[in-house]
């Protein structure tokens, strides 16, 4: 596989084409970024744990039943993915009370809810990625109702294995976003990433934050709380 | 049936016990409050004006099958209304983007949308009435799902009501805001107001605004637009 021309250039990621034409080639940068943009810093390190840990969770997800984008991995930053047309909504999946959540509702951080529920928020950075509705989703035209109920579906699928593993190796997943495109067939299927840079995790017993809110609220060992996460993933199968 | 203690004073309206406990005394006020009470003006005739249209809507929705706490007017600025719990929901139906909703989503004011919808607010002072979605309102307990679903559909249909009178009067309903409240009985029911503080009116023909975002906008004769939406609606029977 060659590595082509840039396609795209992400926040936390660079994406290029290759000779397949249904393959990207994905470059987990250092670069963390927050609060759409406003708060940067590069984080050496941060870009491997990324590729490692996402790669960990694609293949954990497809073992278990969830197609995903991936491919494999070919560097310790990079791996490739198929390629699909992303569908411009972060569907995010929450256990707890917890960043945008806790603030809009005046939630106590941490305040696990009754089950898990499912969020949209639009991505659009001039909006400032604003939550919306699953009426909005149908009059802005962004999914179907089908594709709406899948991705709602999958990503409660998601939620159960994910926090099951997790659970095991003693973190607590607090919430995460996730990111869906269609394939060149037209199917529906998980992309982007799923890693601390897009997952709240908490250490069960000490509640320590091992995800990127110690980034955004400056509480310093970012890549090392990172890399504790991948520690913890790597002793296992998946 | 005789005024009692001021049981709670609103943006716009008292309301006062009575010696029946089933009733309560609700006089419109002539303030005027936008952008969550930032903005404030007291604008003589309003209350006239809100307590007369609300009257006139509450009798012409009952005539037609949608039940609501009106009971009957009692002076040029006081009703009587059946006593509820009110939900604390903000429900609005959108026929055109407008507003919060165009503003979020980036679409141009007066945007057709190919459906009306409904959206959900939290009606929270401190949290300046956030959008929430239906999980929202029910991890919060903030409504069962039945009531919700209730909600919804009484909305739609004081939607095809509202929009049929106004549009017979050359006025667009753009979109409106509902509030319902339990009964004692534990019966759901439309309450609050409907009047041009909670709704978007446009002139048919000319587009001219007739309700408040004259006065959230600074655009003038506030009160005058107001009259001009009674004026019509008085001379058609409910």
């Amino acid at each position: 596989m060659i590595r082509g021309d840039l396609l795209y250039e992400g926040k936390a990621k660079k994406l290029y084409r290759t000779d397949d034409p249904n393959v990207l080639w994905v470059e987990y940068k250092d670069d963390a970024t927050a609060f759409n943009g406003e708060k940067k810093a590069q984080l050496a390190g941060k870009g491997e744990m990324n590729n490692r840990i996402a790669a960990f969770f694609f293949r954990y997800l497809r073992e278990n039943g969830v197609d995903n984008h991936f491919l494999q991995e070919v560097s310790p930053t990079e791996q490739w993915v198929r390629k699909v047309t992303i569908i411009p909504l972060e569907v995010v999946v929450r256990n707890r009370a917890a960043g945008s959540m806790a603030k809009r509702l005046g939630l106590e951080e941490g305040r696990m809810l009754p089950r898990p529920i499912v969020e949209f928020y639009y991505k659009n950075d001039e909006l400032k990625d604003p939550l919306i509705t699953e009426d909005h989703i149908d009059v802005l035209g962004l999914a179907t109702v089908d594709q709406r109920e899948e991705m709602k579906r999958i990503a409660l699928q998601v939620n159960d294995l994910l926090g099951k593993k997790m659970q095991e190796l003693g973190v607590t997943l607090v919430d995460f976003k996730l990111e869906f495109g269609i394939d060149p067939d037209g199917r529906l299927i998980l992309a982007d990433e799923i890693s601390p840079d897009t997952c709240r995790f908490w250490d069960v017993k000490t509640g320590k934050v091992l995800d990127k809110d110690r980034f955004r609220r400056d509480l310093g060992n970012v890549v090392e709380a990172y890399r504790e996460i991948w520690n913890r993933l790597e002793g296992t199968t998946p």
